[in-house]
């Protein structure tokens, strides 16, 4: 079976190619938009570069590690892991930056369906990649290691390595694009007035090339350990299962091979159904581009639940294991749908008109949706859990989490289709293309602002039930009976794996502070120093590539310590404190880790849109330059790195810190 | 020996009365000084009556409902705990409301030593109630019910009873003061450029009198609750210890009624040295004024201390109780200093320098500072924790927070000084008594937002502490060997928990925004619809009734919401999920709620402080009125129902949970 996850995971892998050079074939337009896109493609490529030449030594170091203190199995694991993750980021970052102007010219010459077309298949080529590797990578993996549950738990290091890439690239790409982000909007917009993405404004091109390294490559990172991480903590589920749990899962003897086995069989059908709902985009292009994109993910989570029910049903394993499927995917999709309410109802209504009395209230009721926010999806994965336990126990809350990713080729298409759209709005600003063209850009940029906020939350939902099927496979690889909260020892790992969210927030909205100041005082010099520029005076261009590299120097350097934060506590704890004390510690992380991450992602994304209610005049007497937009856009540059720098960093963090504790097991 | 606590407790309440008494006795001033601390005094005690009112009818449901599902016992120790806690803030606020004035007429005929000591006894009288009213309700108690293991439980009926009215004093005064502050401050200070406490802006009385009712009453309920908590739940670990705690604790025959008598002994102690650490402020008052309030807070921690060593001699208990204690009392002090760090130096020069760069780079940096700031105090009370437990088990735990809080006397004192301090300020200004008297009562204030930021990581300290030992005393009490974190249900309950604080936060936070909102269209209004106000004219004069107004009914009508969900959420919780996923629950509100509280009480206090920063002329080019220092504003602004209304009801929400937890223990 694994050899044929293998197989099927090369096909994906080979149809991503294909839309690749497809795309490649696509006219990229005049030559200003070439130059553009060239900029941001070697911008962005060149930050790649620079963070995995940066990573390639940590990956060395924690190699020789592994090969040192436990086995070089899991060094091996940890290795793949790793570099699977990094060719998704470079072959997703390739289509982004080129699907961008293609889009773009795509609007202009072929309309609305065409671009759309480009566009999606842009965010198909990191879907495909992500889902195929993944499943190359495990199906790899389980092929070495995954026969004998004595050896299985090597696969773990595969996770590992998956989710260590994932902080690094989370952390310093939403640090770039925020950075560049926060700076270009406080002097552009806020400052000197002109619009976004004008082409004066020094720092366009890096918040342009921020949006690549950070939405692209920082999300598909992400996804792919949340996906890698859900199959791997299942395997480690069943394959330390006790008799109790079998009997659970069905009657037959084989039963905990089959259940060993079913995840990755359920990932291979997945991989199978993201494709056919990616085709389908051939048919649906010429609808409403907001519903073709739901229609696609629709079309593959139907099918999936099709065949997970047969499938479960031919392997003779209990019906209760489908339910948990079913409660992982009904889970993922109301939490995306209670992100859309608080990122487009009431509340953002709520905010923009808390914004009439200035930045301070908009402010206020900002933070105040962002903590109200987490209160339903919490409640959402509370019954997710108890339903996922009551049918299958601790393997349920495992094989939940895989069936929420199992259609991740076509889920993170459309997340990655979002950054695409929103270059190639920026494109044809910068490239004067007309307001025809521009329209089309924008109404897709606008759709991709929706599935961004959607795909947040379906990514904090996905992460919290993958890092509880990894915590839940952490306490029975380390042989605890109880991780007892009346322990002292607990509640202080409790207490320092709680903070540890809060502390990696502290770090990275400091860094993208930090690095936002300078780039402020870059493009105030440029546009004090470059004589015509502010005025547009023909031939006058700024000096973007001195924000690209304040934006890229930032990351770098920053990303390091919230990284190694993360790495290191669950080994010191772990060590030091003892295990019971690690397995509170996972669980303080799980805890504030996804409240803060569905407060950070969902205030964000309200004050976002709250900023634009006001701009579209929905707001009576107000509209773009008043002081209640003003008041607006203080509230959208505070939630830049909310949104899109701290609260995805806790994803990672949560999981990382559980898939450490996972390899470290064995040795506690 | 409770006989005795009830003595005391009754001598230092007589004490309290008479230094009322002589604070009366200080003359008032002027007539202008006069009319306006009356209005101050008149509206304070209108709300007060009013909120008294409205909790009565929550006391009498709660009654009810005990005295139907429990016993009559619980119901009226219940009943002793909310009367206590409300004399307390009673007798506290018409202190300070007396103070107030007084200390800006010592200002103007005695000079600062005069005005120290007026301000000075203001808050002993809010020290001395709480720390008395607590020995003679736990005293009494337990004279009833202490004497018996089996009869014990029932005292923890009082420390629910101080915990209710604790939440909806401390939520309804912060929802009155910040929105009362918060809205005279945009329009006065922000649209209107005139100073703070400018008798032109109608916001003003409101706003010192919120400075009463959030600050003084809301504070002193509170760390009344703490107190009280600490010491009951001490008690109750105690009456249910195992043989094994017991034989950590000594090795008398009688160590079991020893270690349940000794949090009272100490509380007794305590009391009488905070008489003296009162007392010498006499002889202190000629020095400098944070000075002065730091010694009389030291001469009573060190005679606690020695007294502590010689009483645990003496009654045969082990002296790893006393290791606890000072583990304990040392916790307090290391979190105050920390807090000191971060609302005072590097940290707000961060926040001032991000505010050259507009506001949102200023939100940016203070919520990052508000974050990292958690990092210290957890890590602190871990230490606190483990050092506790190793030398007297969670009995430790317990009598760590009875030796933090044993000297309340003194340090709510301290902390109920500053309001009246504050309101002095207010005062002088709107009295228009002359630079001279405005420098000593801004001096005096300045000191008081120091002791206001300590006081709030102390009481943080104290009420995680004490939540922590009220955990713990559930989960003896209620008979669990292991509240499991491998059990999925107790995962539900530590997500539920912890989001709890989030979901308080956010409507405490959205309460003080839309009545902001509303005060700042009134205020508006005013100084549109009144000819002359905004200019000063002669006899023409605001009307600060209706501003009153708005706070005290929006106050009224927002505090049900948040109290009612944490009274119900662990009774609900406890009956449908059981009492495994309400340990879970418990331990995930702890954990949110405590890192919540330090994130909002240091980023606010950081806000603030930055802004008083720029306004001193520290930051280079800046003063008041420059484009930074509105930005500045702006942080402040937003800082203030952080740190006064959403932040300080998590310590309460935490305990308030826990103890009701224990009290239906018994049921589950």
């Amino acid at each position: 079976m694994e050899i044929l996850a293998l197989i099927l995971g090369l096909v994906g892998f080979g149809i991503a190619i294909v839309l690749y050079s497809k795309i490649k074939a696509e006219p990229v337009g005049n030559a200003v938009m070439e130059e553009i896109s060239v900029a941001i493609h070697d911008g962005a490529m060149a930050f790649l570069n620079r963070e995995y030449r940066m990573l390639a030594v940590f990956i060395a170091v924690v190699f020789i590690l592994i090969l040192i203190g436990m086995d070089y199995q899991t060094a091996m694991a940890f290795l793949g892991g790793a570099a699977c993750s990094m060719v998704c980021g470079f072959i997703g970052m390739k289509a982004a930056t080129r699907a961008n102007v293609r889009t773009s010219e795509a609007a202009r010459t072929g309309g609305q369906a065409k671009a759309l077309m480009v566009s999606y298949n842009g965010g198909a080529v990191m879907g495909l990649s992500v889902a195929s590797l993944g499943l190359v990578g495990v199906g790899l993996a389980y092929y070495f290691f995954g026969g004998d549950p004595g050896t299985a738990r090597y696969i773990n290091g595969f996770a590992m390595g998956a989710s260590s890439i994932a902080l690094f690239a989370r952390v310093g790409g939403g640090i770039y694009t925020k950075a560049a982000d926060v700076g270009a909007d406080l002097v552009g917009k806020v400052e000197a007035g002109i619009p976004e993405d004008d082409p004066r404004n020094p720092g366009v091109i890096a918040d342009n090339v921020g949006d690549c390294v950070g939405d692209t490559a920082g999300m598909g990172a992400d996804i792919f350990e949340s996906y890698v991480g859900s199959i791997i903590a299942t395997i480690a589920i069943a394959s330390a299962a006790s008799p109790t749990l079998l009997a659970k899962l069905g009657s037959g003897e084989n039963i905990q091979s089959a259940s060993m086995i079913l995840p990755l069989v359920l990932a291979m059908f997945g991989l199978v159904f993201s494709v056919c709902g990616i085709f389908s985009m051939k048919i649906l292009k010429d609808k409403d581009p907001a519903e073709a994109l739901r229609y696609t993910t629709f079309i593959a989570a139907g099918l999936f639940l099709v065949a997970a029910f047969l499938i479960i049903i031919a392997m003779g394993i209990n019906t209760g294991v489908f339910l948990a499927i079913v409660a992982g995917t009904l889970a993922g999709i109301v939490i995306g749908l209670i992100t859309e309410y608080y990122t487009a109802s009431s509340p953002i209504r709520r905010i923009a008109v808390a914004s009439k009395t200035g930045p301070a209230t908009n402010i206020i009721h900002g933070l105040a949706v962002g903590l109200e926010s987490t209160a339903g999806p919490v409640l959402v994965i509370c019954v997710a859990i108890l339903v996922a336990d009551y049918c299958a126990g601790l393997y349920g809350i495992g094989i939940a989490a895989v069936g929420m990713l199992a259609t991740v080729g076509v889920t993170m298409t459309v997340d990655a289709y979002g950054p695409v759209a929103d270059n190639a709005g920026g494109i044809s600003e910068m490239a004067s293309l007309g307001p025809e063209v521009r329209e089309i850009t924008d109404g897709l940029d606008a759709i991709g602002n929706t599935t961004a906020a959607m795909g947040k939350g379906f990514a904090i939902g996905s992460a919290a039930l993958t890092a509880l099927a990894l915590f839940s496979a952490y306490a029975t690889t380390v042989g605890l009976d109880s991780i007892n909260l009346i322990n002292p020892l607990t509640v202080v790992g409790l207490l320092i794996g709680g903070v540890l969210p809060f502390f990696i927030g502290a770090l990275t909205m400091t860094s993208v502070g930090r690095a936002a100041g300078k780039m402020v005082e870059e493009i105030r010099r440029q546009f004090r120093e470059i004589p015509g520029l502010l005025e547009g005076k023909e031939g006058v261009k700024p000096e973007p590539e001195k924000c690209i590299d304040i934006s890229a120097k930032a990351a770098l350097k920053e990303m390091i310590l919230p990284g190694m934060v993360a790495v290191i506590s669950p080994v010191l704890v772990g060590f030091v404190l003892g295990k019971e004390a690690l397995g509170g510690m996972l669980a303080g992380a799980l805890l504030t880790g996804v409240l803060l991450a569905l407060m950070m992602a969902n205030g964000g994304g309200a004050w976002d849109n709250a900023k634009k209610f006001i701009e579209k005049g929905e707001l009576a007497g107000e509209k773009k330059g008043t002081e209640a937009h003003k008041a607006a856009v203080v509230g959208d540059t505070v939630g830049d790195p909310f949104k899109d720098t701290s609260g995805p960093a806790m994803n990672i963090l949560v999981k990382l810190m559980s898939v450490i504790s996972l390899v470290i097991a064995p040795l506690l």
